[in-house]
């Protein structure tokens, strides 16, 4: 006889994530997989991060704990590549998935308004059910999410705590949010006391189009999460927030209790890695080149396999592309995909308020551009 | 005019912690310092580590993401080092901290009844006030905890959710739990339905005495949180916990958002050496012998220095010894024991119900034996 085990009313909210169950079905060998949310693993530069760890393991005093807000120099670093004067109001965390965690925590009450992109970044909504907030999806449009809408909740009385958005290749819509979004959101941000937590770990990743003003130009109610999960290494997990000094210290002291401290280790050659600016430019414009290959190969392969079938906007940078099959359900038809040898994340799994029955995320990272028009012709087969 | 920032009432509720104020204070060249907690530095198998390191950068796999639960082979060797048959049973967290921050998540609501030590280590009460448990300290006996009290108080109709406790060489209060105050407290687990968590960092720091028996072995309400910062590295950031698979899923579950995952890269290099059990086997030796030597030097310079002005507990492992200065407001000394040349941490930073304002924590694990001697000696000189 096993105990019986009761979890917390905050876990019983949250989620189980529909994509990680979908991932063990369509992981096989014979499926090309455009589902997964990985970055391309033979873009990893693995030679420097070699040099980076003998390094690193060469100084005793770096395989010791760290400080809540991170080691100083990989502070410095991400100042640096995040364009910001002091670093102190940068605090290293374990991923920026856990810079969104204790931030949540650390901010808000159960109950609490928190608003969304709809579709959404699955991960974000997992955050704000474990801390009971009573989450809401704004709906994502061509040029980011809508804010007029929001808007118009404010002005009906909705008092947001967070609003949280992906504004830079969106995940999963693909889409940046404009100057004129960026703005507007700014200024309700500032009017109505809410927080806008930007979500950023594709802002690198553009290969097309011209660079948003940077979010910092437009007040001080934005928190920004970085990563270099996209650009160096996941198993780095080092990410990071930005954030206003008073929102540091909030998240610096519940960091203590949640895991002490970041690894030393990792976040010194983090330091050393994006501290190495020559090398780092050319490393990103390499993936950078890479990824726009494989996004015109999808877009090339939906409009010669899928025709009018499909509609999508062409991707501008980051990973992923979000296509609509206008009168087919994405959820249903994920069998038959797989069973021709194809699998992508349907609609559903992202969606908040609204229906998105009818549209799929495809990811054009981790596919070389063959196998991507290969995908797309399995597709369009299954589609009968 | 910077925005005005709320912290959650959950953040509210979290005490900082004095000892990380402390250190600040404490870290200067002139100061003898016993008031960390960190292992010695000069004992981290760095050259092992450097191995290891080469070793898992050497394939792009162990630099992508891996799964919540952790890296297949860092399970499976964290199971063979802790004898237990079934990996399903352990999950890989970021720290031991992360597992028991986890564990409070997933099975506490805001006003369950937590039992901790008193004194008790901060980290657990910083997690415990985090979800609002309603946190009550079970005094430290030389024999573990006052299980006969805790008996007392469910009979009397308490009904804890959790019992944390760190029944082997405790922190700050240096004894371990022996069997009997373990079977008792698994019989008392069994009948009112609590879990045991045993945070255990210290367990393999054992240089005197024999072995108490393993929690395993008094039933299935005991949840073990285990480390490597202790006899590896803290930069590793591996840690982990023990319990049964329906809790396992549980954590698996809030992990997702928490953080995603851990580092495939340092859970690999963990795998190889906690699998190099002839190495290991040596190193832990040497660590035991060191501490064994800071130890004695410890217990003989506090007789010397102190003679019967002190009680204490000569250490059988781990890091401290917690001792009491009966008549010494031990708080008020710690300015004229800094003049002194030497740093201590007060046992006010540790209590939770019971006054320990006669008693202090001090570390052998961080000083060379003639430095111990010196810094007891100035302890004793700040006593006028």
């Amino acid at each position: 006889m096993s105990a019986p085990v009761t979890p917390s009313a905050a876990l019983s909210n949250v989620r189980g994530s529909a994509i990680r169950d979908l991932l063990s079905l369509t992981e096989r060998p014979d499926v090309l997989s455009m589902a997964g949310g990985l970055p391309a693993t033979e873009l990893i530069p693995q030679e420097r991060i070699a040099v980076a760890a003998q390094r690193a393991v060469g100084d005793r005093d770096l395989l010791q704990y760290t400080v809540s807000a991170g080691l100083r120099e990989c502070r410095d670093a991400v100042a640096r590549y995040e364009g910001i004067d002091r670093p102190e109001q940068i605090l290293i965390t374990h991923g920026s998935q856990q810079a969104l965690f204790l931030l949540a925590h650390a901010l808000l009450d159960p109950g609490d308004l928190v608003v969304v992109d709809d579709p959404v970044y699955v991960g974000a909504l997992q955050v704000f059910q474990s801390v009971r907030a009573d989450v809401r999806g704004l709906p994502l449009t061509g040029s980011g999410i809508d804010t007029d809408l929001l808007e118009q909740w404010c002005a009906a009385g909705a008092r947001p705590v967070i609003v949280h958005t992906v504004s830079s290749f969106h995940n999963p819509g693909g889409v940046t949010a404009d100057d004129g979004r960026r703005a507007h959101l700014a200024r309700l941000a500032e009017r109505y006391g809410f927080w806008i937590i930007d979500d950023n770990p594709y802002g690198r990743l553009r290969f097309r189009g011209t660079e948003p003003t940077p979010w910092r130009d437009f007040g001080d109610r934005v928190i920004s999460l970085g990563t270099v999960s996209k650009i160096l290494a996941p198993a780095l997990r080092v990410g990071w927030c930005v954030a206003p000094t008073a929102v540091i210290a909030l998240v610096e002291r519940l960091r203590q209790g949640a895991d002490l401290c970041g690894s030393t280790f990792t976040q010194s050659m983090v330091a050393d890695l994006l501290g190495d600016d020559a090398w780092l430019d050319g490393h990103v414009a390499v993936i950078r080149d890479a990824y726009r290959v494989r996004a015109a190969a999808l877009v090339d392969a939906l409009t010669m396999h899928l025709g009018s079938a499909a509609e999508f906007t062409a991707p501008e940078g980051g990973m992923f592309c979000w296509v609509r099959l206008p009168g087919v359900d994405t959820t249903a038809l994920l069998d038959t995909a797989v069973a021709h040898g194809v699998a992508y994340v349907p609609g559903s799994a992202f969606a908040v308020s609204r229906d998105a029955g009818d549209c799929l995320r495809l990811s054009f990272a981790a596919l070389a551009p063959d196998d991507i028009d290969r995908a797309v012709a399995h597709l369009a087969a299954s589609l009968g």
